[in-house]
């Protein structure tokens, strides 16, 4: 179950970074690698943080070549993603749900406090999105008002982190955190929820080093 | 006195990337993640390079908590952090000090060369405002003509490397070099000393790879 | 005879990054400062992803400093690296062909599969430039249809691993590689040899988190 909740969140990403790189007129290189920085991004930080070795893209090895095919199908049946992009929110809501929780799972197991637990959780389920914005030159969407996303993550994290810590009901936290995330994440994209901007009444900076 | 003058290095920084945020009109995941960003960039890639684990903001787990309080502060009160920025010059100057004398100490104590060192000291010191700005996608102000900030923490960190090696003075090596750092840096503001830039009478690269 | 091309890839890599910072008017701090993320990139994510430590830089301790020297150099004496600009190509072509080889060499040597070498291997080859883009707030152009780059190194990555797992030829395996990946890189260039970028038949994403 788990295996195939992971699988999808891989190809969800992957598909959303195949988009990103259309956007921005790539070649089949750029395809395949925001599509690779997409979908395994948050993870790797995450692993790297956690000096967690190897790597689960390079321990999962049959993940890149997925991420490969799914680039060379999408370069060459070009309308494929296109016509994918509607039914995309469900899986990757999944997606988010599934990184989150494997994310502050593992950095618990590391023995890391629960806070920090929750925001690798976050960047887990986040991060590989906002790599993706950077390299093309977008400002992180995950860090403007839009529809909540990393927020869910979080709430689902400590949601996970909380259930996990009270015995009784500590082997429903993973269904319950996902099932929250994913619930969450789909309510938020229907009724438009989202956090407000920080004001703009700031004076010009000058030199931020 | 080095836990506060490190725990005011943090607060700093913090600031510094929630003041980044704002003027990109982000939201609170936006303003949270920055801030933790130029908080705990620099240090972080110290640590990645260097292979120490845990992380410093995982092992001092008490420094994101400090970050989200910041976060949360500076969006209800919208404007403490643009009341508090006149005053930010001294404890930036403070952390760029510490941050780089201790980055220089731990790249010594993990065995790399005089020269790794003193780049990993300037590293600590900087990268978080380097990664902040390409976040938002600015070229990063640590690269362009301003006030001395990345000269300051290296002509620092070779002070500290040299002094020492001498052992009659070895102790005194870290109070002169941040002393020395946070002198150097606000002379550097007051009286505007910055290094040129380096000539645009460069040919169209046409690609570069 | 290894130990010269190395040589003269990190020299390459680091007269790219020059031209980049000046391109950008950036003071010294920047030049260097890109001139490390362009020759050094590549290598310690592959180092980073592999859990390889000491990273190369900090082991071979002498290629920060020729860094540095020609950072210096090429600030003082502002028309060399205009200069040697038309003869990078070859040392480039070079530095890409033993840097590939390196990555995959040291990939298969940990353990990876051959897919994961692969572009470990490309990685190595081509991501200094792809971060010291991301720093200059452009696009990726290892992103977009221009001379072939990543793809020589991905084919010769595979050429090597191939030959490699042929007992009788495996000696072969690495000078065969490097001189493929040379000679398909300076073909590319000669021929205008690119992949064709990926249609923009796509419509507007909304939010891509």
């Amino acid at each position: 179950m788990y295996r195939v909740i992971e699988l999808l969140a891989v190809v969800s990403s992957a598909f959303y970074g195949v988009l990103l790189a259309r956007r921005h007129h790539m070649d089949f290189v750029g395809v395949f690698c925001l599509a690779l920085v997409v979908a395994f991004g948050g993870g790797t930080l995450r692993d790297l943080f956690l000096d967690r070795h190897p790597l689960f893209w390079i321990r999962e090895e049959h993940y890149p070549v997925i991420v490969f095919v799914i680039a060379l199908i999408s370069s060459v049946l070009k309308t494929v993603p296109v016509y994918l992009e509607r039914y995309l929110s469900i899986p990757d809501a999944l997606g988010l749900g599934l990184f989150s929780v494997a994310g502050t799972s593992a950095a618990i197991d590391e023995g890391t406090s629960w806070f920090v637990a929750s925001l690798l959780g976050t960047v887990t389920g986040t991060f590989g999105g906002v790599m993706g914005d950077v390299i093309c030159n977008r400002v992180p969407s995950l860090f403007r008002p839009a529809p909540l996303f990393a927020t869910c993550s979080f709430v689902g994290s400590w949601i996970y982190i909380l259930m996990r810590s009270v015995p009784s009901i500590e082997a429903f936290a993973a269904p319950v955190a996902i099932a929250f995330i994913v619930a969450f994440r789909l309510i938020s994209i229907r009724f438009h929820l989202y956090l407000p901007h920080v004001g703009d009444e700031v004076s010009d900076l000058g030199q931020i080093d």
